[in-house]
């Protein structure tokens, strides 16, 4: 409340001068804070028993003086001194918890020598990029004006049509209409688990998995609990008593080359899993980011092509089998899943990019995507087979690795108890880079395993990879091996 | 659990032979489900008292007849029968919200006689696309592969480098390195909300506001409150009251260009706003999504450029000032609010498309983006002097409309206390969309105002929908003003 006190004296001065120095003094030693209102002019004279004109020319002083501003009808405001206070704005306790996450993710350094194993994102000496931007520019000749406005927010329905078409070449039949478009298959993980849970609530995970799930989890306030990953798939005896309790609300799964594991389930698994998933009444996320990049074996059906209960959404990506740039991915739902995810994407951003959704439609309707396909899954069978011999050459006796049919990961256990987060800096000076087990577990622990990919590097860098790599475990065995510290696998 | 019952009798066959008949009858009267794994041999022989063998004879059997698979180290699944049954999987309880809203919006039908009064959206006719395409082209044919990878989590660099030189002409003064880009404005509001908010806390809201936002709020669990607007702004003694609540976690306000009010604050007015927000502690939410497009009367500062407390987040937005289609939105913000954005972005879909960002900063750097602006507020002036112009001659005595200075709205209240929202209907048919004044209240009361755009709009259309406008209010007002309906204005 602001203070006033008036005297009643010649030599005091006029009362209204007496009223703008008394405030003038309030603002000089902040007891008036930039941007306060005043009392009204019929407030302060009424508290001070003076006329209102009084009050008047008072304000009109401080504001001549740019101290104050009358505005009609709200009032008059404090327009000099300090700004208001700095103070630390309040972060909803899910960011803290998403930047604590953020930390303790695996920084590489400037190790732009090394051999790039760690990374699943496709090599862009791959990407068909002066197709697609003629592509791209055809499209927008041609769309004009109208491809620029804000796209339908299911997605362009002429690309849904040739995704719908696509999917048929995985066993996946759906209609357009039961196909939203997004903004990358990340986009579709965050509003896949929008969909079913609410914070507080819990996500069945697979243990490893794709780490960024346990990071839009964090974001979204979402806890996990872990499903343990067997030979053939996760173990269904916990799922089911993990789906039986109320408060997990869905199963998030990659049944096809998994991520960290790189192994794809067998069609009784997934069957298996869909009938566990059906007892509880539980909704599957399927992540199928890199169904598009199987290599050999025989092609399993995805969980939604089997599904007959209608509680399964298969999440599909152009990022990993053409490029990350294009942002688009697919959600394919059926019944209300269908409107809920719709309405789900629109209060998130309303609509995606319809240029470069027009682009992709042009891609897959011409069959350059097909035929990019062949040949990036042709060289992804030298570069898998490559990895594969040069590990069996060079990783110490009793390092375990699988043969993945897909995808690009491969996953290696080490023999001694090392912890593949502390070789890390090592392989980075020695010159090559990894992904640590340790980041795809739920809880961080650390792990003797490791992820490696074919995704980035030829043939011939992989080879040197896998050797120093070799080199590096090797050296760490036998510094570390009688430690024998517990990690786990 | 399995029943099986044998029979020591040589009439009843084999052993392994009743073993398998019961299983097979249990899979035909769906006692066992598609997926369901069946005992282990070793489990059921020692339950039953009958050699592995014979059980693991009876397994073979069946899965010869393709009723069950083995799978080495998982067991054995029943692999035929009826499919899982189909459930409805339970969505998150805001979702079912966020559908209920969505059923409540405003469908205007197949009317594309009419004359869009109703939208934002800006008109595609004003769209540089020939001269944005052609920068887009150059941008891929220079950046090739490389500008095909994930986009830079904050956005590409040459980017905020040209938006934050941009942002200098609205008086707001950052650095690249305090933008965080994202997937239009609209993005940028879901990603504010979810900084400082979780679900169940408040969100204080103007009130009327940007449908959107309410959308948002739902579908992220968040209440809202409502701070009614005043002349100038919102009511800051109701804004402080609200703020001062703990479960109060934010403002979100529209300063310029309010939508859907169409009027800007003082710089008064702004600096009391964020001495209020600082004095609670509380951050605020700047949405500036038009402030490019100011026609006339003096620029005032954005928030951000007077917050002297790092408490504010800036949104800005290229989607109505270039074209949606860009999905390019640009979130300033000071401190570590910074980094936390940048984490829940990356934690929401990773990156945006670089090739658009890439093309905007060529659209930026080139002068291009000036250029149309320069050209694009000289035809907005020409279509808001129309429309003020025809609404003052056609709109019933009573009938209020302001004068927005810029941006794209017009906020109309009409005389009688007619429920715009049933209003519409007749004008769509009369050949007039327009949007009902309750879609932008927190509980979608009835209203007897209405927002008008001259967005898509020409001047010719402006006056024809304004004419069509005024005869059917002139038509319900008699029809229905002495029914004395009580409707919040």
């Amino acid at each position: 409340m602001l203070e006033i006190s008036l005297v009643q004296d010649r030599n005091a001065g006029p009362v209204y001068r007496q009223i703008a120095g008394q405030i003038r003094s309030a603002i000089e030693v902040q007891r008036l804070a930039l941007g306060e209102r005043l009392p009204t002019i019929r407030e302060l004279s009424e508290r001070l028993g003076v006329n209102r004109d009084t009050v008047a020319l008072a304000y009109d002083e401080l504001a001549r003086d740019g101290l104050v501003e009358a505005t009609v009808g709200r009032g008059t405001f404090i327009t000099a001194g300090a700004g208001a206070r700095a103070f630390e704005p309040q972060l909803s306790p899910l960011i803290e918890r998403l930047l604590v996450l953020e930390r303790a993710r695996p920084r590489f350094g400037s190790a732009d020598a090394a051999v790039a194993l760690h990374s699943v994102v496709p090599d862009p000496r791959l990407y068909p990029a002066a197709a697609f931007r003629k592509t791209l520019n055809r499209e927008l000749q041609k769309g004009g004006a109208e491809l620029l406005l804000y796209g339908e927010p299911q997605g362009l329905l002429r690309l849904r049509r040739a995704v719908a078409e696509h999917l048929k070449g995985v066993d996946l039949v759906v209609t357009p209409d039961e196909l939203v478009l997004c903004h990358g298959a990340s986009q579709g993980i965050s509003l896949a688990l929008r969909l079913f849970a609410t914070p507080g609530d819990v996500v069945a995970l697979e243990e490893p998995t794709y780490n960024h799930v346990l990071a839009a989890c964090s974001g979204l306030g979402l806890e996990t609990t872990a499903i343990p990953m067997r030979e053939d798939g996760l173990d269904l005896g916990v799922l089911e008593r993990t789906l039986a309790r109320p408060e997990v609300k869905l199963l998030y799964t990659i049944p096809s080359f998994h991520n960290p594991l790189g192994t794809t389930t067998s069609l009784a698994h997934r069957q298996a899993l869909l009938a566990v998933a059906a007892r509880c009444g539980k909704p599957v996320v399927e992540d199928a980011y890199e169904q598009d990049l199987r290599i050999d074996g025989r092609p399993v059906a995805p969980l939604a092509a089997l599904d007959t209960t209608g509680g399964v959404v298969h999440l599909a990506s152009f990022s990993k089998s053409l490029f990350p740039g294009v942002r688009v991915g697919a959600m394919a739902a059926r019944g209300r899943l269908v409107g809920a995810l719709l309405a789900l994407k629109q209060s998130s951003d309303l609509s995606d990019a319809m240029p470069l959704q027009a682009g992709l439609a042009g891609f897959l309707e011409s069959g350059d995507y097909a035929k990019h396909l062949a040949r990036l899954r042709r060289v992804m069978r030298g570069r898998r087979d490559a990895l594969l011999e040069a590990l069996a050459q060079y990783l110490p006796h009793g390092a375990r690795f699988n043969r993945p049919e897909g995808g690009y990961q491969v996953w290696v256990e080490l023999p001694d108890a090392i912890d593949t987060s502390e070789l890390l800096p090592d392989a980075v000076a020695a010159g090559v880079l990894f992904a640590p087990g340790a980041q795809f577990n739920h809880d961080r622990r650390p792990s003797q395993c490791l992820r490696l990919s074919y995704a980035m590097a030829d043939e011939a860098e992989l080879r040197e990879g896998a050797a120093v790599l070799g080199e590096v475990v090797t050296r760490h065995g036998r510094a570390d091996g009688r430690r024998a510290q517990r990690v786990s696998v």
